[in-house]
């Protein structure tokens, strides 16, 4: 029998997870008790911050509901959400693609159809906004058919989600683009929001001095057969916190600006943002969303 | 604005935090976002496997409910409990105590007193034994009126929260030693028995092919005035997993064979275990147990 000093704890867990038959699985639980045990040694953790972090953890889980995705929004306020996007983002890809960011905890799959031209409002109302471009490969050339997801917060700053029943869809649709890859569709323009702060992760962050503010933002999914999914977001530069995003999902080649005269607006007079997304091609295995529908990670009894 | 790459994404996100107002938690904040980051970094995290990630300690957290918790399962199960634990003992105490084990997640507030002699088997039948000793001081001397809980799993290998409504206290109980420390009490042979592998924490040991089992014990917490609360258990020496616990809480010194014929037995022809506690005086301020009695730690929905 082990009598086990503070350094040979580990070896100890790692030797009786040496059976896990799953290599991988094998590899990341070992990282993880190796780091886990490291973080508890360097600041001495005591018994009632492991209790404190036990019961902060816990409130996390039991905070998550089918619409509400705390551990999420946990994983985005500690930088790791971005982390994993960053190291997808460089690798299994040609490198051309557009930059991706955070799908966030509001996705939701099966969002309304709308043709092009048509707004994402359906409930809200407020200054509209139109956004289009195209949808292009590596070497430029537009991708025909398609398809783009969209979702934001509405003129007050809350998705429908937050806003309104679990039946409601607002603010979010997905569309076509047309045989060249264009789309364009109206919208509001979105308002900066706070994350949650009704909950632990909320509560962590006020505990931090943070504000907990996003920059104003409109959330979009392409996907085309062949094509890595691109998960992303455009974020505008006029809103205050574009450069202490809480969740740290802004790239400054995601900084976008509504702007009046575009020459190829095609709804003359209202303010337009022109983005074009390029999509790349996996270069091995890979693909996968750093994001859910947070329906889909809860039990059905949760 | 910062484009973050994956090594100064971390840098960012301890920036931001760097405003938190409490020099401890911005100190154990930085250091679990800065080991989380390696560990992500060190396995090259997949998106996929962040969602299954976030999937999993989102069903730990729902796991857990008054009766339950399946975090301090987990941490457990990682060593992780152990380390903190063996870090408690040699720091801010004398050096002479009784080693301590974990609290685990079955303990409970109130349990039924008895008085010395009595049994904790109130439901359960079985095959009896008797455990007896001494709670001293590290001189040696005997602490008068020190308080005993103790608790176990059922002769099914069960705890009440198990086997029973939560309504019901069986095989635990708290006593009061006599005026020289001294106390005994009956009970059944404790059986060695497997975590609980019906929930996530079960999966993932099933997943890495550990057997799940814990050696047969008696948890044990003994508080007396001006020393630390000594929380620990009793492992039986014929068990066949002493060597290989699950949630690695044996220790040599806390290792017991219960034996027929031991001089001072205070019930003749009963096996018996004669064990004495030491108790320490706190160096320092600090205390705190690794672990808690489940119901402390959801909230009153969950
Ligand atoms: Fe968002
Ligand atoms: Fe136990």
């Amino acid at each position: 029998m082990q009598d086990l000093d503070v350094n040979d704890i580990t070896d100890a867990v790692i030797a009786q997870m040496a059976t896990t038959p799953d290599p991988r699985l094998r590899q990341i639980m070992e990282a993880a008790v190796r780091h886990l045990h490291a973080f508890a040694r360097e600041v001495e953790l005591t018994p009632d911050e492991w209790l404190k972090g036990i019961a902060f953890l816990t409130a996390v889980g039991q905070m998550c509901s089918p619409v509400r995705q705390e551990f999420i929004l946990l994983s985005d306020v500690l930088g790791l959400s971005r982390l994993v996007n960053v190291m997808h983002d460089s690798t299994g890809r040609e490198a051309a693609g557009t930059e991706t960011s955070l799908l966030g905890p509001f996705f939701r799959e099966q969002a309304p159809e709308i043709a092009l031209g048509e707004s994402i409002a359906r409930v809200s109302s407020g200054p509209e906004i139109v956004l289009y471009g195209q949808v292009k490969d590596a070497a430029g050339k537009g991708v025909g058919g398609a398809w783009v997801d969209v979702w934001q917060t509405d003129a007050d700053g809350l998705y429908d989600l937050q806003a309104h029943s679990p039946d409601v869809m607002d603010m979010r649709a997905r569309l076509r683009c047309d045989a060249e890859g264009r789309f364009q569709f109206r919208t509001l323009k979105p308002l900066g929001y706070s994350i949650p702060m009704d909950g632990p992760v909320g509560e962590l962050v006020r505990r931090q001095a943070r504000h907990g503010f996003r920059p104003a933002h409109i959330h979009i999914l392409v996907a085309a057969p062949g094509y890595r999914e691109l998960v992303t977001a455009l974020y505008f530069g006029d809103d205050a916190h574009v450069d202490s995003d809480t969740v740290f999902g802004v790239s400054k080649s995601l900084v976008v600006t509504a702007q009046d005269n575009l020459p190829d607006a095609p709804v003359p007079g209202m303010p337009s943002v022109r983005y074009d997304f390029t999509l790349s091609r996996e270069t091995e295995g890979g693909g996968g969303r750093v994001g859910s529908d947070p329906s889909k990670l809860v039990p059905a009894s949760g």
